[in-house]
């Protein structure tokens, strides 16, 4: 987009969601709602009837909350305070996103205040990736995960030598890579694509519609990590019950459980060293450097612990350090125990008490993520969540499967895949996600499969005992 | 896309299609629209409040006339019957395409019997694209043209040599030089990109936002002559009168009017021995293989007219005859004259009659455009007339500004470029097109100034008489 489109992107971005937004409240959707009591009682809770009716109750009764002008309000700010995060960034200046941090934080509390929450404000804010989840659980959840992970880090010595990962890979061979491996995993040409990006990420329009972004560069290989990681976002979407198409019910159900999804793909999967038993030949055939490398040297390096400035480059211990961070901060904007001008103060100082860091300039601390800009408010938590979801997950399918490891080691992905789609993917919104859990993994949200997880893959790399 | 979104696209197209419809077509509009009745009289009609009123009542009435029911149906089969469309290109093979025009033009007799037209149903369809015109005014600018140059087609003898057009041209050069050239013809960084594309075209989403995209082969400069092409169309965006944003006359007033700035940038400006007498020695230091070729004989090269079966590879001579083939069918197909499953026929003989030559297969012939398929009946006739109105305004410009050979000689192109904003862009849908081309260039639709600049052309490139 060229730089003078961004205020009209903004008009048309908000014309669009106010209509989107009075379709939704309008009183004939919710006359029909009302109508159509009789007919979701006479079916099956887990019906397809019932459940589109409850859900897209649901949706408008929360709908109605919001007035159409503040829906388009939020829609505008979150359009222009974007672009000036990306000046910001450019500039290396907190001082020129301030006063967008400061508006878009005025439209929270004017949303917070259309639900009048009984308990934490935050509540609101959550609901709308983690339907159902409440602050307080995820407090918890986030408090026990921070105890055991601040010592768990500093108990991590001995550096790794993950200089394999360096080198000369051309983006070509690593795109061929990548898509012979998702091909395995179960993404097939006629309803996927892959395409180039700036930022990778993955979106759908349809169960037969994926599509999948990635940023291949030739010095290292995170490009095919993040295929991995974003394959596991489009399978969902994939394996969603093809007869929901076009209704509430055609999605994943929260941010978390997709985020389960992407990382178990990319570290579950994608880190395993059963994998890489499979793909390592092929991997080394497309780039001859690894020739040299062992498995086990490789495998090493792809799980390498180290602290990081940047959330995107964190490991598996550390990244629920950066989201708790930014959970606590957006509680603290929200209280007003921190102004949107003490920021980046705050920021720093959490790093340095999480992560021994300091950022050494905005860009590289407080600027260095896009969702305030965009009004995302509440979406973080649901990245460490789904950390915490991913090997809930797993448990239940190696107790369902068996040993998932030997199958890999076999090239076979199919027993998980069909796992997901039977016990997640295919029920889509059906289940509020606490349910999905229960039914899926047997039980509540629990940090401690993660942790042990990472206990187990801590002692098996570094050779000491973990904490 | 995958290929196995097409169908969802379809639909999705067709609810925001539907959705857009009944908001255009409320009777809320309607009732606001009457009670505006004493503020549009109480103004000029020129002024912006008048016209803002007048337009959005026409575009209103208009739309009334079309059940969003069928509105959704044509959206829908333009999605289906392209995408069937590409496969039958990749086939060669009209029979997979038969019945999506089939389908088409089942939904194009519905779309005209709502309006019931009194005179030539094809009116319904070409008043979608040039607002106010009528069939009986193409047919006698169409049968005008015809008489002229089939013979004067004939009269061009000798070969052009333009084998200077043909070698290796590294894209990126390309691109650079067509970037410097746009830039000094009034494409500013700020509110235009260019991109790259299969298809090239230009879109707008505000006089701020204009996107241009190309294509360029190493193996010829077709690439850059196609960005001056759709410079004309951008700049019509980029200079209607910024105070219309967001408002029904924010936009070019139609099809022909648009065809005319496109045309006018490739052809008049693009194709003159003046333009390049400024810009050959750049294009020469971008491509070294130039720098033996005489100026004269790159822009003969340039002006070469040759039959060709493709519609997009047309000179100015030949390209009028390939459209009034199109309109002849669009307009046999909907008496019935012609049936879809006679059409290759048709559309073969024709093309020997006009052109003398003999498409080898469907898809050198019938099958390649993608107009049919995205049911856009109506839309080719504007192309001729672009060509038209270009020549007719060009007369008055240079009337206004002088010479305007000698100011492109000396690389000023701002007053043809202000002209263009002063007499047509700004006034954007203010006008109907008749009183527009009444106002600019000072007289209704005329060919005759058209073929005359042909005539001068032909005789200046050929040395011979033209008839």
């Amino acid at each position: 987009m060229p730089p003078l489109g961004a205020p009209a992107r903004a008009e048309a971005r908000a014309t669009l969601s106010r209509h989107a937004h009075e379709l939704l409240v309008s009183e004939e959707l919710g006359a029909l709602l009302e109508e159509l009591r009789p007919f979701e009682e006479s079916h099956d809770r887990e019906s397809f009837e019932a459940s589109v009716v409850r859900v897209a109750r649901r949706d408008y009764e929360k709908a109605t909350r919001i007035p159409p002008r503040l829906r388009a309000e939020l829609t505008r700010q979150a359009s222009l305070g974007y672009r000036t995060w990306l000046e910001a960034r450019e500039a290396n200046d907190y001082a020129i996103f301030l006063p967008q941090l400061e508006r878009a934080l005025e439209l929270v509390h004017e949303q917070v205040a259309c639900f009048d929450p009984p308990g934490d404000p935050y509540d609101v804010l959550l609901d709308d990736y983690e339907p159902g989840m409440k602050t307080a659980e995820v407090e918890a959840v986030f408090d026990r995960l921070k105890a055991e992970l601040v010592p768990m880090l500093a108990s991590v010595t001995g550096p790794v030598d993950d200089s394999c990962l360096r080198g000369t890979f051309p983006p070509d061979a690593q795109r061929r890579f990548a898509l012979q491996m998702l091909a395995e995993w179960g993404m097939d040409a006629d309803s996927w694509r892959l395409d180039d990006t700036v930022h990778p990420f993955a979106s759908s329009f349809a169960p037969t519609d994926i599509r999948l972004t990635a940023r291949f560069h030739e010095q290292d290989l995170h490009g095919v990590l993040s295929c991995m990681h974003e394959f596991g976002h489009g399978l969902y979407e994939r394996q969603v019950d093809p007869a929901y198409t076009r209704t509430p019910l055609a999605h994943g159900v929260s941010s978390a459980f997709h985020e389960s999804q992407s990382r178990m793909w990319e570290n579950l999967v994608g880190r395993n060293l059963a994998t890489w038993r499979h793909f390592y030949p092929r991997l080394q055939e497309a780039f001859p450097a690894l020739g040299s490398v062992p498995l086990e040297t490789f495998h090493r390096a792809l799980n390498k612990v180290e602290r990081t400035l940047r959330r995107v480059d964190a490991d598996e211990v550390t990244y629920c350090l950066h989201i708790i961070l930014r959970f606590e901060l957006e509680r603290d904007l929200l209280s007003g125990a921190v102004t949107p001008r003490d920021l980046p103060e705050a920021f720093d100082a959490k790093m340095r008490e999480y992560l021994d860091l300091q950022p050494p300039t905005p860009v590289d601390g407080v600027l260095q993520d896009v969702h305030w800009s965009e009004i995302l408010f509440g979406y973080f938590p649901t990245y460490a969540l789904g950390n915490v979801v991913s090997v809930q997950l797993w448990q239940r399918a190696e107790a369902d499967l068996g040993d998932l490891d030997a199958q890999f080691e076999s090239g076979e992905f199919a027993p998980l895949r069909e796992w997901l789609r039977e016990h997640v993917h295919r029920w889509g919104r059906v289940f509020e996600p606490t349910e999905l859990l229960e039914r899926a993994a047997g039980g509540p949200l629990d940090p401690e499969p993660y942790l042990a997880y990472l206990r187990r893959k801590l002692e098996s790399l570094y050779g000491a005992a973990v904490r």
